[in-house]
């Protein structure tokens, strides 16, 4: 009765045989470079030969450490369709995690960029346990101090050229795996099966989520160790879109180039990428014709950049959201069809928020500590349950985590959020992150958003801090601009013409610059710990 | 690690709870309905509720006899959803037919609209083995001599109201089941999986397949009993999409007025109702301005209806191909981007093909005879062999059946195609009509579609005759146009033009008209049976 698994073959032999002629264009250390889907489906067969020479075999790991290039979108396939695993492991971690991470995975075998991933790699060899070869994904080797065999990718391929014969896979087998950052505790690893990449990467494209269309010229931004680049290149790959990756840390003018010469329709990335681009753009009086959409995740982009994007440039930003244990990607924010009438105001209060939950996925809002549903009114908070195909509904390895983040099936998000009347997903902060004062929330990130929207702000964090009367009081670090030398008084003043006295930061530290984590985010569990200070928070007659 | 199960679920807590407003509008023989998607939740549970108080379990099979309407639209969610199977049996067939599917099916309950469904049932009821209770899909119940309990639809959901607890399903459920309309032998049944169910209409939803969005009025003409109305009833709802669906046996006067009054953007049937439809606006002096895409599958639209379409209306046509057993939409063709260059002529000659392979499918055509794949060469014909999530592996309770027409996995289709360069599909002929004449095939589709071109022409179908010599030869039937007398003389002359001497029919008998299958297709078994004359062949000297 039942069809066939749900595996990610059909991503490739579509490709292949259906737009064997379009292209797929790649920037790498040496400069850009461009091939077929032919090419590479030609270049899949002969790493699958070389990694099975290797000694990669069904249910292996293959851990990378890789930017954005043809030999890292080259390694998504031939790794997951040969039945080994796919562990993306984040470059910009630090040695410790990087470290763990490996060993916890315990990855047989490791993909390397050269530079800066290789030079990690040296690093922390002597504490891996389980890697048995190394391959530098480049022309050739380094010099590399290790004690295991050390390959060039290009050689590699070079030596086992042909066909693999795909092997049918089952779709409970895991395909790949990623770690999420780890903002509390160790990372945490989340593998994903090939029948949740299948349902994902077709989600991905469907008009609701990112509608990627074969007319589309995709460039992911988003490093292929974030959650595999939220399945664009699964999507991109099945739809026989054009694809661009855009090679190791971009700067705004290399992606303005690669937009401009390859005609990119669609990116996607985090807010900095585009602001960067945006002043990019401003300075050097470029355009991007082409350009049609950014889909920006991580956090919110400012709603003045959206606007700028949109009457200056042309182009669309569409927020989602997604985490590690949703495969990125769970929803998206666009105005509804029946919002047709509305005013600027009014749709840009909508494409600010994360959006319309994915299909496929369910969720709730539930108030933990009242143990009920709250309502969909855009006011009420609580924290945000989803569950479907495409959520885990378990972390590698680690059954105490299991025991906390999951609950009947639901994953615990850890977003605090509203749903308004229209079913509009607003991400007010993060649980460990909010500040209940008096019994009330305070939300961190509406004072973070609105203080960097003071001219005088380059960067801020508002954490909780403890208080004798109130249990938690807010506190903002703040980076002041470049000549800047606005106070804390005028900040104060600043925020209470939008928010109730008792919300203003108890205090406002001005810092060099905000501590962040491996993927960019403000570490606030560092801030938290670091001025732990109780002389912060003001106390009535003190 | 695994996320939840694909089950259809999420397609009615998406429609019902991100898109509640939006509408579902209906015509049944009382005339036209509307009401919301939070409406159309509220009686989906009361239908389950209702239901399950007949004694419908999980793994009940529920059989349906019905036109496209908001009552049969529940039942798609309603009896999937509480673990049941849905059975959609064509309101078209013959007593025989549907007595022998209801049977082999064994269904427990019968779903059956007013007027010729009831009459039927009323006829095959003393043979039917199965059903235990009978539901007329209506406000009242007709006097109906059955020996079980018989319910108005209506009475029952008032009756029942209130909230199901869907429960959580396994996604090798049965979640519904066709018969393919069985122009050899006795019909088979080809069971739907819910994860079958939703592979295939996320699929859909592609812009690779039919690209369904949010902002589409979407109305599916293709009856709710051909492979689930092509799987538009999951994909529009999973999207948001108003939905219109046009009633019992509509004409295309009606078919227009809904498309004028609702704003339909995409609709889909076979050609005949697009042929008439055309034939209306052409009358009426009338438009369909809100009117985007027709999807076209069945058989193929000729070339002129696809040109005048978009020509004089707007409307584009896009023929999509597939079968009971690949859940409907297995193929779609429009250009690639890549073809913006091709002139009109170069860009129809792609659109009347069945285009390109949907996602997650595979293919491949082979020689059966000669036992190996043809070239993608537009020339060599072989049949063409599927694969994937969304195809079947199997027939209900028919191994025989299973024995002859699957191989190692992949489903024999019984379609002879060739394939050219840029990978589109063009159907040239079912494998059982297929003509082989002195070794070589010869076309019958084409040699159809060429004598249907003929203004004195109103319908052709050629079929095989034994040939001592040639083995076969082509013999045509033709229905004259009104008025017209043209002789098979004539006709030959006319074909000569395009087809080698060979391939002309060797005889041209005219008829009053063609038989037909009970889905509309020409029954050319039926024609081979009846006119197994060896004079109707030409022989050398004779």
């Amino acid at each position: 009765m039942a069809g066939s698994d749900l595996t990610l073959r059909p991503f490739l032999w579509r490709a292949a045989n259906l737009f064997p002629e379009k292209e797929v264009v790649s920037r790498t250390h040496r400069g850009r470079e461009r091939y077929t889907y032919g090419a590479f489906d030609d270049r899949v067969n002969a790493l699958a030969n070389a990694l099975d020479a290797l000694g990669v075999g069904p249910g292996a790991r293959v851990g990378t450490l890789g930017w954005n290039h043809h030999r890292h979108f080259e390694a998504y396939y031939a790794v997951p369709l040969m039945g080994a695993q796919l562990h993306t492991v984040n470059v910009q971690l630090s040695d410790d995690h990087t470290e763990y991470i490996v060993n916890d995975a315990a990855d047989d075998l490791l993909l390397v960029d050269p530079g800066g991933p290789v030079e990690t790699l040296e690093r922390v060899w002597d504490d891996l346990e389980s890697p048995r070869a190394v391959v530098v994904m480049d022309e050739e080797t380094p010099a590399l101090d290790v004690d295991v065999s050390v390959h060039a990718y290009e050689d590699l391929l070079a030596d086992h050229a042909g066909a693999y014969g795909w092997p049918d896979l089952d779709e409970s087998q895991p395909a790949a795996m990623c770690y999420t950052s780890g903002t509390t505790g160790r990372p945490k690893g989340v593998e994903y099966t090939h029948k949740m990449m299948y349902a994902h990467a077709m989600m991905v494209m469907t008009p609701a989520a990112l509608d990627v269309a074969e007319g589309d010229v995709v460039m992911p931004v988003v490093p292929m160790f974030h959650v595999n680049s939220w399945e664009f290149p699964f999507a991109a790959t099945m739809i026989g879109a054009k694809q661009v990756y855009p090679g190791p840390s971009p700067d705004a003018e290399t992606l303005v180039s690669l937009i401009r010469d390859e005609g990119v329709t669609l990116t996607a990335g985090v807010p900095t990428v585009w602001i960067n681009v945006l002043d990019y753009l401003d300075e050097h009086d470029e355009s991007v014709p082409s350009l049609e959409r950014i889909v920006v995740g991580g956090s919110a982009a400012p709603e003045a950049v959206m606007r700028r994007y949109e009457d200056e440039y042309g182009v669309v930003i569409d927020h989602a959201w997604g985490m590690t244990e949703t495969m990125s990607i769970g929803s998206v924010s666009r105005p509804k069809s029946t919002m047709a009438g509305l005013d600027s105001d009014e749709i840009y209060a909508k494409r600010a928020k994360q959006g319309l939950l994915s299909p496929g996925l369910e969720m709730k809002v539930v108030d933990a500590e009242a143990g009920e549903r709250v309502p969909w009114d855009g006011e009420s908070a609580g924290e945000l349950y989803v569950r479907g195909a495409t959520v885990t509904r378990a972390y590698y390895d680690r059954p105490e985590a299991n025991a906390e983040e999951f609950e009947d099936g639901w994953l615990k998000t850890g977003d605090i959020v509203t749903v308004d009347g229209d079913g509009y997903i607003d991400v007010v902060d993060r649980a460990k992150d909010v500040i209940k004062s008096g019994g009330e929330w305070i939300s961190s990130i509406e004072l973070e958003n609105a203080l960097m929207g003071h001219d005088a702000v380059a960067e801020a964090a508002v954490v909780a801090v403890d208080h004798a009367k109130w249990r938690e009081r807010p506190v903002a670090y703040a980076v002041r601009a470049a000549g800047e030398d606005v106070t804390g008084a005028k900040l104060r003043e600043f925020l209470a013409d939008d928010f109730p006295t008792w919300w203003l930061p108890d205090n406002v530290v001005f810092v060099e610059s905000v501590p962040k984590t491996a993927t960019g985010k403000f570490d606030k569990k560092r801030l938290r710990e670091e001025t732990d200070d109780p002389d912060l928070v003001w106390t009535p007659g003190k």
